[in-house]
């Protein structure tokens, strides 16, 4: 895991020296500044990982990309600096003020209505889509089991065996191939849960196409694949990104990529609206995926809201009412019985109401051992999906080779079920409830079944729901032994892989199957056996451990557990066991998403600045010099500084020069502009000429910023003649006036606090003159983490 | 409702001129600024509630006061003065940055574990409150219903039935005199729920004494009492007012009332971390007393939380937690069945388990009417409640006339049930499983009871279970009725006496009955009557409807409700009726608690600024001119100021001004200090001399801020001799370095947002030089409201 960068530029090599978002900081200045104050107060020792400055050591770069050729520069340790930020702040410029003062209070009312719409579509589409998957699985899933089943039963006496597990395996990745093709050559960002992308996403970066139509058609058609491909994979993750991309599409009022636009909801054209809509759209596919409405809120705030805003909490909690509602009502359409709601989610726990289930006092010692354990195998999980996926970074970044891996596990994944189910001798008689869709009897007597096979022949929803609720005695304690230790590898293997995919099933299979065997194992050695009659409780206290173990929420989990179960008895252990899981595991490594988002350098912020962060002030965090803008620019100097690939700013404080000779002095702040507001005024040349008339007529509004958002333009397609470059911009009435601003020695976790609660992208920082002295985004905030040995500070790369 | 004020003193009247919080504003300069503006951009005429400005016409406070001599300036339109905010932004200062740059990593992980253990410690408290005050009032009423019981069988044939009367009455009516003599000479603070007071403490508004141990103890021997009293009030909403309390003095590791310190937690001291336990307390209070965990971290966001955090959610989960399983525990031990944890909270509702209970598709339109209904009907309780309180303010404001009206209630209370017990003749025959405790027989035939006792014979916990488990046929109709309308007068008029109450319970009873009543009536009616065969259920959707309607929860409460009955079935349902009911009752009248807030003209901060406030801006709203101080003051100057009671300013800007001679500039902001550290600095006398010798040697410490925190002594008594008065003092160290400030073109929604989010006490205003030109408060903002006519402003009053 060296920290071993391919490609590195820092700004201060650019010619045009400037820092707005996306630009790296370490600049000489702040650096030993910085270092003195420390040693001043000097308590901290901050570790800056690998100190050389690859600018003072030109080999250092060539030397890397010269012995790893094919490596992709991939690190924890690292900060990306490909992702931009989202606009969470509203750009309140003349032009946006106008509008808000020229709308009348009705015209709120009617926006507060549009917004409750949405949420009821978001909710009804994402209800719909979950119904989509479910009965196409399901449909895939049982004709698949029906083809192997029929050749099982007719080779099982002829001894070829073979030619049904060759059958199996055979269908398995021909589902699993298609799934990884397009995932691998369409849309990459639609791999795996996409839960770890939603949630940076609503933290705020900008993951590139993570909510567009496409990745919608490729992650539903990728995860049916999958799931009917036999992988040890869930289609309940996937849901939650299913249901984000809904809501940005539907929020929108229009599609770009079918170029369609209906002219609805154009007030909610900006990121601010949109990531709320987002949020809605997770919490209803959290909704539909479990069945558990108020999960769902729990699971957007949990994962990603930042300010708790009472009325967007209801508009969530209404598209989640909605989503579980409209799936459960076509299903039960489906299933021909109209009116019966009883299938809320996709998984189904299934009921847990007799009163043998009850828990008692002494149990809960027993139930914190188990989350214990829960949180040790899920450490254990992490750790291992961790090496697998930074090999994958660093060897199969080839869609190819991602497509042949993919293949590799389906077949390996028929062929392990498949030799577990021909090696174990588990015969259970065939109960008369017919619980089991596909008994096989295999090599067991007639009127007898081979339990593993229920295991493993089966979808994973099916089997977690026979782990919960088969009677006593239905299981082998060998056979749940052989098959935890199975799955757990299969199931971490398989996370990562190029198809879309939950994680979500697979820990709650892992862990109701251990968890069955523990009470298997209570009964067996405690002289009381009768007490800990029902392993099925086991089983499923043994599933959250597990799953809280790899994912690590609490508050949210405990909840969606309980409403997926339909039983609140079960409230507290759950709880106690999640948080003893959380606890557990978080002493050995991160939760499975924060590992995966680490491993994308992503500059992800969390809730709060690192505790010992408060000897950094804005002065040593920020970039510096700015790059600037007058308040009335010469558009050449514009188009000039937008064109510079090196630097690639997006946000350029507006100032008021007072000496406007000398452009080294910093002019006092007067407002903010973006790069893509810029770009919109560039496109539609409202240029003023020296005498200051205006050139274009047209007077700019807010709706051509809005039609060209979210997609704007590169600056490069934009042409602009040399007349033109002469040409003035006046950006007093586009830039926002009153930008959020802090002085030099304000401290870190102050900045952090207030660039967190109000979802900034730019925060200025000025001396006591009001002059613009440096810039504080993201990545400067990001980069600052609280390592094994105190503050460390990431590096920024540009990978 | 005219708007009267007795007393109302602008600032501009007084001598030193400026504003820090607790200031009036409506400042000469600022208002034709303001109209001017209006009038340019000119779409939403602002309406000025009785612009008539008080000082201009002299006589017109003289008049109010001698026409209304004994009344009490209350209004929903005013907002007073006498309530000051709680700093929940940290005050940054040199002395707070270097101890926390001393603290080690392992500094803060201890500080992060006596988190949880005061969370723990907040959680078996609250859990114990709840256990002893169920206990006590079980047995107390235990023993009042076994008397009268006694008395009512004993004199029944005798015909002397009115001895029974008065002596229920009399039972009643000394229970309630205690309970009401205790809060009304003791602790006024203690009356009611405490939810509203609960709501501004988290919302950032200081209440008077509403978290000592003083209040604790009134509370809860209140409590008992108006419950044993047999008030129609419940005992769950003051749990959450106990456990804010229990959370305050825990996390302080000291009572200021016993002078007892136990020098731990001294690093809490301060409103910030408070805070955050107090959030804590009340979600404790809540899962003790209903059983619901999530339910009570839900409430604490929904009511109280501005910045939602991972870590203090957690936390507060654990507290929540903590205290239900304390709760369950001990009452498993009174119960004589210790380890069966079937006591989850003050309320049980009972289990709803049966497949009979289940709901069916075409029955959610008659759950949604019932929802309308509730709204109706809640809103109806609200209006009531309303004028009730606003004659109470008016006319009932001697504490021993608030003796008499709770004495009255108790009386009057108590032969309205005797007078329904007497004259109803709804026999029902003795069930075999005894579920009432105090059967009534009256003039039933032997082997039957009257159904009516058992509604108002009885806690009123005990009476909403038994209209939600009682088997169909249990409740005449007309009983039903009549019951419904008793009690919902009984209980409008119960609430805002002066005793501890909760609205919850009577809420669920008056609900649950009319819901009872109306599933029996949809039996009659429709063809089909076995299949709304359960009336049960609609008790539950009922009681539902018409708490949702008065107290206007969504989220929350879903959840309360669904953790309490212990099933997740009727979530959907219980979510629709919800948000029908608030659609419903918001379209007439705000939430109950909302309405209290209100009358008490408490500057209470919503969400988000008013919809079409974004014509105004920090100039409009600020408050100016500002008194500030200089970096190094005269000790007499800041005696002077602090002194000036007709200001009574909580923070001073501090500056440095460029012409030291003209003091009419105003100075470059360079901090912001707090009366409170003032008055310890004065206290310590930490002077300088002109010479700049430090007269006090001792260097002052975080500690002794800590120390007089939170009760900081006035001004007043401290003693500054002349010579000291001459001598200067040095604010560079204690003031906040760093005040968050934003520019006069500054929007109203993102001044509010800044505010709001981050928790602050002050915002200050500055020009483009950085130079001091306004302040703003929470009254600044909290003054502009949505009215039915677009925005309002609220005037400030000195109530």
């Amino acid at each position: 895991m060296a920290s071993i960068t391919k490609k590195v530029s820092w700004s201060s090599r650019s010619d045009e020296p400037g820092l707005g978002e996306g630009t790296p900081l370490l600049n000489g200045a702040g650096a030993p500044r910085y270092s003195r104050q420390l040693s001043g107060s000097g308590v901290f020792p901050i570790r800056r990982l690998s100190t050389v400055d690859l600018e003072e050591d030109p080999t250092a770069e060539e030397e890397s990309a010269t012995s790893h050729p094919k490596e992709i520069p991939h690190n924890e340790k690292l900060l990306s600096l490909k992702y931009e930020s989202l606009d969470y702040d509203n750009s309140e410029n003349q032009l946006f003020l106008e509008e808000e003062r020229r709308m009348s209070y009705m015209g709120f009312k009617c926006l507060e209505i549009s917004r409750w719409v949405v949420c009821a579509l978001i909710g009804i589409l994402t209800g719909l889509i979950a119904c989509f998957i479910d009965i196409v699985v399901e449909k895939l899933a049982g004709l698949k089991y029906k083809v192997i089943k029929e050749y099982i039963e007719k080779f099982t006496e002829a001894g070829g065996l073979s030619i049904s597990l060759v059958l199996w395996a055979l269908l398995n990745a021909t589902f699993v191939i298609v799934g990884s093709v397009i995932v691998a050559f369409f849309e990459p960002i639609a791999a795996g849960s996409g839960i770890p992308q939603i949630k940076c996403y609503l933290n705020g970066v900008k993951i590139p196409r993570v909510v567009r139509l496409k990745t919608l058609v490729v992650k539903v058609c990728g995860v049916i694949c999958s799931v009917a491909g036999g992988l040890a994979v869930g289609k309940e993750g996937p849901m939650i990104h299913s249901g984000a991309v809904v809501a940005a599409g539907v929020s929108q009022g229009r599609s770009t990529s079918l170029k369609k636009d209906f002219k609805i909801f154009e007030y909610f054209r900006r990121d601010t609206e949109k990531r709320d809509f987002v949020s809605a759209g997770a919490a209803a596919g959290v909704s539909a995926a479990f069945g558990a409405p108020v999960g769902g809120v729990l699971f957007s705030l949990e994962e990603g809201a930042s300010f708790w805003n009472q009325m967007l909490t209801w508009r969530i909690f209404f598209a989640s009412m909605i989503s579980t509602f409209t799936l459960n009502f076509f299903l039960s359409i489906y299933h021909k019985n109209p009116g019966d709601l009883s299938n809320p989610g996709l998984i189904n726990f299934g009921r847990f109401e007799s009163d043998s289930v009850e828990y008692n006092l002494y149990e809960i010692p027993v139930f914190i051992g188990m989350g214990a354990l829960g949180g040790l195998l899920g450490a254990l999980f992490n750790v291992l999906n961790y090496w697998l996926t930074i090999f994958r970074i660093r060897y199969i970044h080839r869609p190819c080779l991602q497509v042949m891996e993919a293949m590799l596990v389906a077949a390996v994944t028929a062929t392990v079920s498949f030799a577990m189910i021909y090696f174990s001798n588990d015969c259970q008689p065939l109960g008369q409830d017919q619980a089991e869709n596909y008994p096989l009897q295999l090599f067991c007597a007639d009127g007898e079944y081979n339990s593993m096979a229920t295991a493993f022949f089966n979808t994973p929803e099916r089997s977690v729901r026979s782990l919960f609720h088969n009677p006593p005695g239905s299981y082998n304690p060998l056979t749940l032994g052989v098959f935890t230790l199975s799955y757990f590898f299969l199931a971490c293997w398989t996370y990562g892989l190029t198809v879309s995919a939950g994680v979500f099933i697979p820990s709650l299979l892992i862990g109701a199957a251990w968890g069955r065997l523990f009470g298997i194992m209570l009964a067996y050695i405690t002289p009381y056996g009768s007490i800990w009659a029902d392993p099925g409780k086991y089983a499923l206290i043994g599933a959250a451990a597990q799953l809280g173990g790899i994912v690590r929420m609490t508050l949210s989990l405990t909840v969606i557990l309980v409403e997926a179960t339909g039983n609140v008895t079960y409230g507290l252990p759950i709880m106690l066991v999640l948080m003893t899981a959380k606890i557990v595991g978080d002493y050995f490594v991160e939760g499975l998403y924060d590992i995966h988002i680490k491993l994308q350098s992503v500059p992800f912020l969390h809730w709060e600045a690192p505790a010992t962060s408060h000897a950094l002030t804005a002065r040593e965090v920020m970039s510096s010099p700015v790059t600037c803008f007058n308040r009335i620019e010469k558009v050449g100097t514009i188009v000039d500084v937008l064109s510079n690939t090196s630097t690639n700013h997006n946000g350029f404080p507006v100032v008021t020069r007072v000496t406007d000779g000398d452009n080294d002095e910093p002019g006092k702040i007067c407002g903010l502009i973006l790069r893509s507001q810029l770009i919109v005024l560039l496109k539609h040349k409202v240029f003023v000429e020296r005498t200051h008339s205006r050139l274009n007529q047209r007077k700019l509004q807010l709706k051509d910023f809005r039609d060209a958002y979210p997609r704007f333009p590169p600056i490069q397609s934009i042409h602009v003649s040399q007349d033109e470059r002469e040409c003035m911009m006046d950006l007093s009435e586009f830039m926002n006036p009153t930008p959020y601003t802090v002085t030099q020695e304000t401290s870190l976790p102050r900045v952090f606090k207030l660039f967190r609660a109000l979802g900034l992208r730019h925060l200025i920082v000025v001396d006591s003159e009001n002059r613009v002295v440096g810039l504080v985004t993201r990545k400067d905030l990001a980069r600052y983490h609280l390592g094994k040995h105190g503050l460390e500070e990431l590096q920024l790369a540009q990978t």
